[in-house]
Formats: C-alpha cells, structure tokens, sequence
C-alpha cells in the first residue's frame, strides 16, 4: 500500500496567559498543523503565532474549528443546527485564512475539533454542513475527518479532497469505527504497539479490530496528540519507525 | 467643492437573540456598510444576514473591527499594545472576509468600531498598527477615519487610500476636532442644522466651529447612525436635501 | 382546589447595550421575578437593576441559573456532567445572592433556564444536581420546575419547598407533558383559551389534554412570557379574568 | 515592631483545561488565599476545587475580583465607572461565597485583582467603589490593598478592617510607591535580598528604597506569586527564614 503518511497535530491551543501543548517541540516532527481559530481555543496572539511557527518548520497549515465554548475546550457537544455549524465553520476558517495572507502562506486543510469532529463523523447534516461551507470558501482546501466517517462522506460527495485520519492509541471495532472511550481497551498505551498499529495501516491499508478481525482502513494521516507528557517521545518514536520502514512523513497535500 | 459624498452606518451589530439598530430599514439609504466582526457585536449568523443585506441594496461592505468587549459593546477602552490591536484587527477582517467570499462580494473597506475608532484617532502606535493590519490583508481596502486624525494620516503614510469621515450631529472646535461629548454643545439635535452642516461640509469643504469660525474639512464619508429613534427620518431628509442639492450618494469605492 | 396562583416570568434577561424583554412593564403584574444570573443573560447592571425593580414592585425574587451561553440564550443543550451543572448553579445563585444581599432583600426561589429547565425536567441526574445546588447554599429556597417532572421530584426528594409549573399557551399531552413545540397544536394562540386552561389548572387542578382528555396537574405558578408582542396584554389579561374569579396573585413564598 | 505576617497569595487560576499557577503546593505555606472569581481568571470548578483545598490546609479564603477579561487575565485596564466596578465586584465576591457556603467556611478578606487593583491604588473613585462593594456585602471583610494607597484609604474611611500589603521582590520609591516594571531595577532578583526586604519590614516597619533612604512602611500581609519557576522554592525560603526570626505566619483575620 502506502509509502508515505500524513502526521497532524492540533496546534495553537493556548490562550492569553495559558499555555496548552508542545508546538514548538512537536512542530519538526510532523507535516500538518491544525490551527484553533479563537472559538475553542486559541486568540489572535496564539494564531499569528502558530502560523508562524508552522511556515518556519515547513508545516501544512489547517483550520481546526470547534465550538464556540473555551470553558469546554470545545469537548461538550452544543446543540447547533446545521447552519450555526456552516456559519461557525466559515467565521473561524476566515480568522486563520487573515493569517495565512499576512504571512504570505497557503491555508491547506480544515480539521473540525473534538465534540464537533465526532458529530460530524456520525451525523450526516452536521457532516454536510461542515463540507460545504470548506467548499464555499475554498473548493481546494482539503478535509480530514474520521476514516469511514459521515464528514468523509460528505466531503467526497460535494468534490473536496479528503484525508482519512486514523489513530496510533486507539483500538478499533470490527466495523471500522473507534472503541469509545468509556470502554475498557479503548486505548493502546503500549507505544511500540500504537507505532506498530500505525505502520500496519499505511502499509498494509489494514488495522486488528478488538477482536482480532483484520479489517481494511484508509490510512492518510495520522493525528499526533498534543498534549500528553510524552507526546514528544512518541512522535519521535513513530517517525522514527516509519522513515526506516521507507515510510515518507509528507503532508497529504504535498506533491 | 464635491458633488458626491459616502454615507456610512454600522451594522450587523445584533447578537444571538439580541437585536439593534435598523439595518434593514437604513440599508436602503447608504452607501457603505460597517459590519461588526463578532468581538463588540455581531455573531457568525448577524455577519452572515448583513452581507446578505449589504450585497441585496448594493451597498459597499466594510470590516468594522472593536474591541472584543460584547458587554461593553467596544466602547470602553482596554489597554492593548500596537501588536494586540493589529492581531485583532487581522482577525476580525479574516472573518468577515469569509462571510464575503461564501457570499461572492468584494469587502471594500475598513472602520475601526468605537474605542477602538477614537484610540487610533489620537494615538499614532494604534493608527500604524490598524493601517498595518490592514494593508498587509490587502492594500486595496479603504481606510475610514476622523477626519484630520492620526488614523487618516497613518494610512496615507502605509499607502492606503483613505475616507475622511465627518459628523452630521456633531459640533466641531476650531482645531478641526470634535467638541467632547462631556461638553455642552457637542450634539446637534436639529435634524435641519445637521443637514446644513453635512451640506455645507461636501459643498464647500468647510464647517462653521463653535466659535463661529469656518474651518476647511475634509469630507468624503458621513457617518450615519443607526440606533436612535429618528435614525431613519433622519438619513430620509439628509438624502433627499443631498439629492436635491446634486450630491449623488456614492460610496467611496465606487468609480 | 385552589384560589391563589403565582405568576413568575423570566427577568433581568438584557445584557450590555441589548434590550430584552419588557421587564418594567411586567413587573406590576407578577408576583414571582426570575432573574438572570450573567451566563446565558444578564450582567452585573441589570441584575442590580431588576434587583431594585421586584423590590419596588415588591415581587419575590428567585435565580434564574441556565447554560453559559450568551451566543445562544441558554437555549442550545450543552452536554454537561451532573457536577458541572451543580457547579454552574452555584455559582450563578451565588452572584444574584450578592445583590439580593446589597439591597437587603431575600432570594425565594430558584428556576432553572432554558434548555437546563428541559434537561433538568428530563434527565434525573441533572434533576438532583440543581436540587442539590439548591439546597446546599440554601434549604429554605423553593425549586420551581415543570410540573409532574424530574426536577419536581428531586426538589421534594431532597427536602426543598417546590413549586410545579403550568403553562397558560402551551398544550398538555395526555400523560401530562408538555406537546413538543415542533409538532402542531403545541401553542395557545387565542388569549381567551390560555386565560381559560390557567384557570381550570387553579381552580380545577385539571388540563384538558390534546386528545380531549381531562388530566391532573399540579399549578402552583404559572410562566409569562416577558418577549413576546402581547406579553403585556396577556398577563392583563389573565390577571383580571382570575382576580375575577376570585383567584389570588400571590408568590408561592408568600404566606 | 511585629511579630506575625499573613502570606497571601492569588489561586484558582485555572480555567477550563488550562491550568495556571502552583496551588496545591504553595498552600502549605501560606495564610490567605486570594480566590479568582471567575471573571479574569477561574470557573466554578476551579472555584469549587480551591476553596475545598484552602479549607483542608486552614488557610484563609478571600474574593480576587478582577476585570471580567480572561483574554488578558485581568491585567489590562478596562475603561469603567465607578457604578461598573461596584457591581462587577459585587457580583464576584458573591459567586465565591457560594462556594464557601456550600463548603461550611469563611469568606475573611478581598484583594482586587491586577489591574483592578492598581488602578484602585491611585483612583479614589475606584477605590471607594471597592470598599463600598465589600462593605455593603459584608462588613466584616477585610480590604486587601497596596500599602499607603487609595484602596487602603477608602478601606478605612468606610470603616472595614484593611491590611496593607507589600512586595518582597520589588523596589520602592521614596514615596513608598512601587517603582514601576517598566523601569530598571524594579525587581529584586536575589532571593536573599527579597527575605531579607520582608523581614525589614516586618521587624522594623522599614523599607530601603532605591535611593538608599530607609522609609516607614506599615506591612501587614507580603504577596507571594504563584506562577514563576521558582515561586515553590522561594516561598520556602520566606517562611524558614520569618519562623527563625521569630516571626509567626498568620492570616491577618486570625486571632
């Protein structure tokens, strides 16, 4: 299969004199950044900031939108209609994209953040709405969602380029969707593991379910975590493993 | 002297279920719109509406960035370096761009909202770093200010064309300024003497100040208010007297 | 059954420069005042205001805690855990306690807003945590909720006075909830009928359900909208037809 | 002169996911905890989670009232009235004492935060609103103020209990006013000297200022700081070296 993966990483998720994350640290090992807009993280200080960083390490910049709620981090679900999300979605892509221009780079991905990511992975109207206001911005930004998600489906479906994302300390069920994270073995906390996880999906396109089934899985990037104490050791781990397994860290949108 | 003038208003300065102004009446009498940008007012579906709005009378969009205060509606100031107001004014500007690019109508302008408006006004560092912000986003946008302030002189130094705004209900001092408000004698409360002096100001480039002297002025915008409860008889006997007069209402973008 | 009925309506609901409801208006004619407390409306100077305005009127006062969330009027569920719900109404009783304090009157009661008064009617956990809320700063208060929900039954669990809540243009489902506002027939929309249902729920302890079916029903207080059109008319309306019958306005607190 | 001091320092900074400061460690050796309300700093979690931690380490619990600007963490000066100061404080300090009602302990002081708090240093206006505030909730509370300044005059001239405050790692001016960041030798860095400035003024009410002249300084409380690298170590240090002098830590409120 593949011989080359996408690593993202959600950035940018400080807030006036609140530090959150290892960007500075994190930056050199990965090719996608996921940049907070202000609603769920993030201010414009952290967001002229972290779009500098990426432009400096080479990185892939994205919009991570999310809800409009810094006390939750974005993480409890706000009953929104679709068109809140679209409004939303086209508000916070429009703060980055200004910094984007200021710095004279492009704005690759969108990435939707925590409570609104898994919404949209399973509900099909909040999948679309998220889909088409990427679209009416800018039909060439490309979408990360889920593998096998409801967002993946609508991004393909309105014509936008899409990344499936997996994940290295996550298990999976038989049908291809995460073991919630209320359930026992819904993590991998053995790193060589989740690296070896990892591996298996770029290469071999396949992942082992709970139960021990091998199913097959779109592999295109793969989200690094952020804020773990050993977030750092880990990417430098799965780098590592990957570039000797002749895997190439290239952003999705790169050549 | 001038056979046009600009008329300006704020708008989309509701939020959530809360409702002001009368953008809907006043949309049909002015040529530029200033739309707040969601940090004093306005929210992603109020930005949304008011491009709608804007673009349905043909009526020139501006960014209308202030300080993000919705509980003082940007009309206290708050201490923020140079560096704090360029960021939130690129901010602002990026997401009301966006409202504008879904909507496939060109953002022409820029008018600081409030505190914000009168700070740069007076303070050199704040006029730079808003003119900065918004040349680096783009060098075709028109800057509106006081006239005769700091700000007017800021963007013609970066390069910026720029819109000198006047008061029609405002008194002026023989330095050109506006008279304070704590003072007496700072309103006009005739709708007819404020009528006269806008005339007055577009025809002949000159206001009479409170000592009685002519002073020359610039005038290419009128800022129109959009929250009294005259505000629409006003802007009706301001246009009709204009029209009459042969000062066509155009906004300053237009060729 | 009874001759005396609460009138209580949501209060102090403005916020900054946005004008809500028609508080001054209404105030004469309730007898119970809830008021927000700064997180899905309300600030510091309108809480002192409407403070002031029920001490006047001498109309009870209780607190009006719902979700943080000024974007959506408290009226988009947020998914929260039992303990942030309990921590949020604490703090929020908290704040209008302090005013309540300067102005040397007493608090009564406590209703939850919005989408907490649904969930809290619904959902048991989050019907104890206010209970608990509630209680834990002050057992003398009284918890207002929908009639015949969770809400009602954890108050009276856990020892706290309550007061069931009716609805004068809401219709009644036969197992004695309300009809969801989605399907049809949910709303009163004649004056004379609401007017009419109030009474029959006071003097009769009955509603006549959607399917004709005449039902029990706990009224201790009944809701007035504050931001309709009509508000005002309404309760005048509904205040003569039961002064008349003999029915009086009487806060549940009040002996 | 004295043989006791209270130690005071700000907590409960956190907000949401974002933690902020040493509370758990620097509680050990501290009198008073100054507790952010949720206003620059804090939510009703952090809230709740600090007054149970104050509680279990006796140490004493005080309101930090501060600029309802999490953005700048309280540290920018916002335009208000003397009426919005009364009231925003009024409201934080209320929200605090829920959370010590509910968890059965005194509320025994309130120190201003930031910039609320310099200001209140020099503007007599502030500065009475803030006394007034507290006193109209409670006036048993003790006003936590710069030594020598307007907090401190107003404190007593409405008669609450005061207690002057001092810094161990800044200079003063002969005046005795703190000579400002901006300016160089404004900090001291040494940790020996900063006890060492303590203990001066503690002992002999005495403080050397920057031009060698030793003036009169009333110290009835020293701010410890929460956030820097060493602030664990030098608080350490402080109280090993107050105790060996003789010199016992005590909440200004205890007997």
């Amino acid at each position: 299969m593949g011989n080359r993966i996408d690593l993202n990483c959600d950035m940018g998720e400080s807030f006036g004199v609140y530090s959150f994350g290892s960007d500075e640290k994190l930056m050199q090992y990965i090719s996608s950044a996921n940049i907070a807009c202000g609603a769920h993280a993030g201010d414009p200080h952290v967001m002229n900031h972290t779009v500098q960083l990426a432009k400096q390490y080479n990185v892939f910049i994205g919009a991570h939108p999310g809800f409009p709620d810094l006390a939750g981090f974005g993480r409890r679900m706000i009953e929104c209609s679709p068109t809140e999300i679209y409004q939303m979605v086209v508000y916070q892509i429009g703060s980055l994209q200004a910094f984007c221009t200021i710095h004279n780079v492009s704005m690759t991905h969108v990435k939707p953040h925590g409570a609104l990511y898994n919404f949209a992975a399973r509900n099909q109207e909040a999948a679309n709405a998220i889909a088409k206001a990427v679209y009416d911005l800018n039909p060439k930004l490309i979408l990360f969602g889920l593998a096998g998600s409801e967002l993946i489906a609508a991004g393909q479906a309105i014509g936008l380029q899409i990344a499936s994302e997996v994940f290295a300390d996550r298990t999976y069920q038989p049908d291809g969707s995460l073991t919630p994270r209320s359930e026992k073995g819904a993590l991998i906390e053995d790193a060589t593991e989740a690296v070896k996880q990892v591996r298996d999906m770029v290469q071999h396109g396949v992942v082992e379910a709970v139960n021990g089934e091998k199913i097959a899985i779109e592999a295109d990037t793969v989200c690094i975590h952020g804020d773990g104490n050993h977030a750092t050791e880990f990417v430098k781990l799965l780098t590592d493993t990957l570039v000797d397994a002749g895997i190439a860290i290239k952003s999705i949108g790169e050549q």
